[in-house]
């Protein structure tokens, strides 16, 4: 076997991967799941709104008649944590093309009492059948080429904001040295951030990892000048297409910042150049 | 008293106007409310979704302790028609400087029973509370001075697709030239639509008032070449600013529209230069 070839065969693939078995939730009764959710997808100590989107996202897949997110908006109430936590759906409207779920994650206190977490509102349809009809005038992002992009690998050490963070570890982030300002002490002022962007284990994206990948890379406020948590309030994502194997690229930007809060814009674009998602959150930033 | 003085005097005030009582919810019971949906907000027989929005914004002003839409997202079902509905809501969690809530519009079918019209969830806070720091990129919209755009009143008829739609009389649109080729038969090709935006009775724009504002324009579409209805399947609206009296802007762009769906971002830009507003949502399309 050549060491392509070798390489090629230890390459996870989407059902059986870290992060399928990280975002499986086992049905209890109709609508309720189970969900262990992995202490692999945390920042300094608290669960990835991205990965927490992605488990509502299967559970409510399950629930559904309809199998892929178009659309799914999520307001995040307390911080989740690695552990055991219940998913409850409600089916709120089915449709021959759209059908409309709701889903919360629930954790527990001391005395064993539900949390919740996020709640989340989706319309699912079926991606595979949609026409194939574009009209865009949406365009990659000019990201240099992976070789010249860097990880956390490249660096001398920790990149600055990624210390006790494990998520890193479950990703292939090769972020545009041109929005790596903040690592280096001297951020650009500009509300952008870019990269490539894989799972470590080589999966391809999904529709449910692209739930993850809007949320996946630094905070843009950390290229503002802003360090500290940047904690989501409400994050929406559409799913637009169904993602060709092979990295993403991902362009976030932040274009106001008032009041103490912000918004994020995600566009993922796929290998095929194919606009796959976009997403807007509003999250609060500590103003230094 | 002078003219200008009289037209003030006759101008309508924020609680006293059109848009107020045609959004006034009722109270039944805790978190229960009734309302007659106006046939004044009406497009082609449909009412507006920015409408809706600020119907249940309202209740859920009423419902939460805090006040003011921060950000909400909702999930369009079924289409609703002037007339008798009742709204439901439901506090998610209350905390100091943000609350979530939920709520749904209901409206009855033959036999009387709920038919759920459109679910939302919205976090609420005092907008009146935030810092006034502002680092923002963003900068207004290219419209051209109020006198240079084009309102319905200014054509020899109504213009295209405003056919039965009432509530352009509710409005006060002066759309910018450069998007109005659809009017002529002659659509850019561009996703653009750029208006002046005010309420015809004068009344001065509000939270409420600006999640009608970002689904107030002729669609997108119109622009791009399509025709007919792009109902929308998932509206979010981020209201970041109360707004200054005097007219707002809006501008709406879609850059990607495929598979059938197209996003709508809106900005709304108030008097004082404030990006008060941002909003997406996916709509449907049908392809001709």
């Amino acid at each position: 076997m050549s060491e392509a070839a070798a390489l090629h065969a230890t390459r996870a693939t989407i059902g059986d991967s870290e992060f399928d078995r990280d975002t499986t939730v086992t049905p209890r009764e109709p609508g309720v799941y189970d969900i262990d959710l992995s202490a692999g997808w945390s920042v300094i100590g608290a669960v990835n709104g991205g990965y927490l989107l992605a488990v509502l996202g299967r559970a409510l897949a399950d629930a559904l008649p309809h199998t892929d997110p178009f659309t799914i908006s999520a307001h995040y109430l307390t911080a989740s944590q690695p552990g055991p936590a219940v998913v409850r759906t409600d089916v709120v409207r089915t449709g021959r093309t759209l059908s409309t779920g709701q889903a919360s994650l629930y954790q527990y206190d001391g005395e064993g009492r539900e949390v919740e977490r996020l709640r989340v509102l989706a319309s699912y349809g079926d991606l595979d059948g949609l026409p194939d009809d574009i009209r865009t005038a949406a365009r990659p992002p000019a990201i240099p080429p992976m070789d010249q992009c860097l990880g956390p690998e490249d660096g001398p050490g920790p990149l600055a904001g990624s210390v006790s963070s494990t998520i890193t570890g479950r990703l292939a982030l090769k972020l545009d040295p041109a929005t790596l300002g903040w690592a280096l002490g001297s951020p650009s002022g500009r509300g952008e951030m870019r990269s490539w962007l894989g799972l470590a284990d080589g999966r391809d994206a999904d529709p449910f990892s692209l739930l993850l990948a809007v949320d996946a890379l630094p905070p843009t406020a950390f290229e503002i000048g802003l360090s500290g948590w940047v904690p989501t309030v409400e994050l929406t994502v559409h799913v637009r297409c169904r993602p060709a194997p092979g990295p993403l690229r991902v362009s976030i930007t932040t274009r106001n910042l008032a009041g103490g809060f912000l918004e994020e814009d995600a566009e993922v674009w796929d290998s095929a150049d194919r606009l796959v998602a976009q997403s807007r959150q509003l999250a609060r930033v500590r103003l230094g």
